[in-house]
C-alpha cells in the first residue's frame, strides 16, 4: 500500500541549446547578482563568457573556488562577501557542489545568529528566509538543480552532512546539454553513477505495488544503462548527453520518490568515506551500494527480483534473481569505469572502525527500515574489503 | 533529437487517505471561497461533508451543477455570483469538468472587458490575473488537478474549445482514492480511456530518442493496462484505486511531454463528437485514436512498432507489429467496456461532413505534423464507421 504524500516542486527548468542567453528573462533587471563557480572549468569552456555575455548591464560579483564537496569555511567566505556586497540574487554556475554550496549560502547570508554550520547545516536554527537562487548546470549528475537538498562538508571536522529546506528550490535552472561536452571523463562517469545510486536508493527497499513509481524508477535505470556507454565514448554526441542529464535531474527531483520508503544508508556510508579518504562522491556509493544488496537481500528479495527482471531483463529462480540484481549493479558500475571493492581505494580496518564508531556515536538509523547502525555498515564495508 | 523545452508546474499535490482534512491548512484564513462542483454525487458519497467540516469558519458560497463538459453559459451564472459574493478564493470539488469550469470561472471573475468566450475561451484577449484555485479531485481521469488546461463548451454555438494559461494552475490539488469509491463503473472506464489516451498523444508521434520521456510514457500506459480490470471490478480497493488516481494525473501534468512532438488531433476530433452528439469525451477518443493511428501508420510506424514491443511486450515483423499495435488499443478500449467504433454511437455520414466542414472553415491542421484537417479528420471517421 502506497503512502500519503504531499508533493511540491516549483523549479523552473529551461532545457536545450543556447538556453544561457535566457538568463536576464529570468533574473529581476535591478537583482544584485553573486556569480558562484568551482574550479574554473567554466572559464576554459566558454561558459562563464557566455554567462557574463547575457547578463551584461547587471551588478555581478564574483565568487569562485567552490571546491568538490564544498567546505563551510570556504563557503562562509562567499556569505561574507555577498554580505558586504549586499548581494539579492545568487546564480550558481557549475555541477552540483557549486549548486549545493551556493544553497548554503542562500540561507546564511540573510541570517543574523551566527554558528552556521550548526543553526544551518545542522538543523539547530529554523530559517525564515534565503536569498533567490538561479542555476546553469554544467555537470549531469546530483539533482541539486531541480530539489532543495544539499551536502556540505566541514573541514575541520572532518564530517559531512546533508540539509534541505523548499526555501533553497532554486527558481530556475538552465540544462544546456553542449555546456557538458568538455567534461573530464571520469566526471561523467561519477555523474552517472551518482544518478543510478540516486534512484536506486528510492526503489531498492520493501516492495509497495506503487506501479507509477516503480516503473518511473526502472525507467530512469534502463535508460541510464543505455547512455552510459554512448555519452562515455562520444562526449559530444548532443542526444546522448541531453539523455543523460535529463536522466539525472529526474532521479532527483521527487517525481520518483512520492509514497515509497526509501533507503539512502549507501549514501550516509558514502559520505563517511569522502569525509575520511576525499574519494570522490559517486565512487563511495559504488563500494557500498552492491554489499549492502547483499547484506539486506532478506528484507529487499522482493524488489531485487522485480529489478533482476524489469531492469536486466532476466529470468531465472528466485535465488538467481537475487544473486544476479547484486552481479549486474556490480557490473554496472566496472562498466563505466568506477572500481566497487573498498580495497581498492585503501580504505582498510581503520576506516571500518571510524564509521563504525562515528554512526554509533551519533546513534545512526539508516535505511528504509532504520535499522543500518555502526554494527552494520562495518559489515557491509567488511564486505566490500573482502 | 530532444527538443529545447521550458518546464514549470508549482500545483502542489496532496495524496492520500484522509487529506481533505488539509484544506484549512492551504487556503488563507481569511478567504471568501466559493465551493464549485457537479452534479451533486459529492452531496451522496459524503465528499460535501468532508469538505464543509474542515472549511468550518469559513465565508463560503456554493456553486453547485456544472455539467459534464461544462457549458459557458453555466459558468457564467457562477462568474457572477462570485463578483457579487466578493469570492476570492475557488474550491473546486469533483472531476476534471468541476476543474475546468472553475478555471475559466478563476480567469473570468476579475476580467473586466466582457465577452468570456471571445475574450477567454478562444483567447482574443490576454488575461494578467485570476482568482486562486484549489482542488479536492474525486474522478481520476483528465489531469486538470495538476495543470493550467481547461476545455470549455458552448451552447449556443455547439462548440467545445481548450484553453489554459498558466495563472490558472491549482495552487493545491487533494487527491483522497477512498472519493473515488463510489464511482459509477461507466464514469472510472471513461477516465481509464482519458488518462490512456492523454499518455498516447503525447507518446505515438514519430520517434526521438527522448529516452526518459519515451519509459516514463510507457510506464503509465502499462501501468494503467495492469490496474483497469482489478480497479473496475473491485472499487473499493485502495491500492489500484490510488495507483489510478496517481496515474491520471502524471499523464497529464508535463512530466512526459517535456521536449517531444504531441498529437492532439485525437481529442479535436473528439471534441467535435461531444458537442455534436453529447457522447462521453472518453468514449469519443476510443472512437478515434484507433483509426487515427491507422491512417498514420506510416509517419507513426516507428514509434508503434516501440509500442507494440514495450508496451504489449510483442515480437514479430515490422507490419505485424504495426498491425498488433492498432488492434491491442482497440481491445484495450473494447476491455474495459467502451466501443471503439463510430457506427456504435450513430455517427453517420451527416457528421463526417460537419466535421470535415468545421476543421476546413477553421483551416484546422492538427497532429504532430500539422497534417490533419478536414479531410483527414472526415477519413479517419470514415474509417471508424466502417
Amino acid at each position: 500500500m502506497f503512502n500519503n504524500f504531499t508533493f511540491y516542486n516549483p523549479v523552473k527548468i529551461i532545457f536545450g541549446k543556447n538556453t544561457i542567453a535566457q538568463l536576464p528573462k529570468n533574473i529581476p533587471a535591478n537583482a544584485r547578482i553573486m556569480l558562484t563557480y568551482g574550479g574554473g572549468s567554466i572559464l576554459k569552456n566558454g561558459v562563464y563568457e557566455q554567462v557574463k555575455e547575457a547578463l551584461k548591464g547587471y551588478d555581478i560579483v564574483d565568487f569562485g573556488g567552490i571546491e568538490a564537496n564544498p567546505y563551510y569555511e570556504t563557503l562562509m567566505k562567499g556569505v561574507e562577501l555577498a554580505r558586504e556586497a549586499k548581494v539579492d540574487f545568487l546564480l550558481a554556475v557549475g555541477g552540483g557542489s557549486v549548486l549545493d554550496g551556493t544553497k548554503f549560502m542562500a540561507a546564511a547570508i540573510p541570517s543574523t545568529e551566527g554558528d552556521e554550520w550548526n543553526n544551518i547545516v545542522c538543523g539547530k536554527a529554523k530559517y525564515k528566509t534565503a536569498t533567490p537562487i538561479g542555476a546553469v548546470l554544467t555537470l549531469p549528475a546530483t539533482g541539486s538543480e531541480m530539489n532543495y537538498y544539499a551536502v556540505i562538508s566541514n573541514k575541520g571536522s572532518g564530517e559531512k552532512f546533508g540539509m534541505g529546506n523548499p526555501l533553497l528550490f532554486p527558481k530556475f535552472s538552465i540544462l544546456d546539454p553542449e555546456t557538458t561536452f568538455s567534461l573530464p571523463k571520469r566526471q561523467v562517469a561519477n555523474g552517472i553513477a551518482d544518478a543510478f545510486t540516486h534512484v536506486m536508493e528510492q526503489y531498492m527497499t520493501y516492495a509497495l505495488n506503487a506501479e507509477i513509481q516503480d516503473r518511473f524508477a526502472e525507467s530512469i535505470l534502463k535508460s541510464l544503462i543505455e547512455i552510459a556507454p554512448k555519452t562515455l565514448n562520444e562526449p559530444t554526441d548532443y542526444e546522448s548527453r541531453a539523455n543523460l542529464m535529463w536522466a539525472a535531474t529526474v532521479a532527483l527531483n521527487g517525481w520518483i520518490g512520492v509514497g515509497v520508503p526509501q533507503d539512502w544508508a549507501t549514501h550516509q556510508i558514502g559520505h563517511e568515506l569522502t569525509a575520511l579518504h576525499g574519494i570522490d562522491h559517486g565512487r563511495t556509493l559504488a563500494v557500498v551500494l552492491p554489499h549492502l544488496m547483499r547484506y539486506k537481500s532478506d528484507s529487499k528479495k522482493e524488489k531485487m527480483i522485480q529489478y533482476a527482471k524489469r531492469v536486466w531483463d532476466l529470468n531465472g529462480t528466485d535465488e538467481e534473481l537475487v544473486e544476479a540484481a547484486i552481479q549486474k549493479t556490480i557490473d554496472f558500475y566496472e562498466s563505466i569505469g568506477i572500481p566497487t571493492k573498498a580495497s581498492h581505494y585503501d580504505i582498510g580496518m581503520e576506516t571500518v572502525n571510524e564509521v563504525k564508531k562515528r554512526f554509533t556515536d551519533r546513534k545512526s538509523s539508516f535505511g528504509e527500515n532504520a535499522d543500518i547502525d555502526g554494527e552494520a555498515a562495518a559489515a557491509i564495508l567488511l564486505s566490500s574489503i573482502a
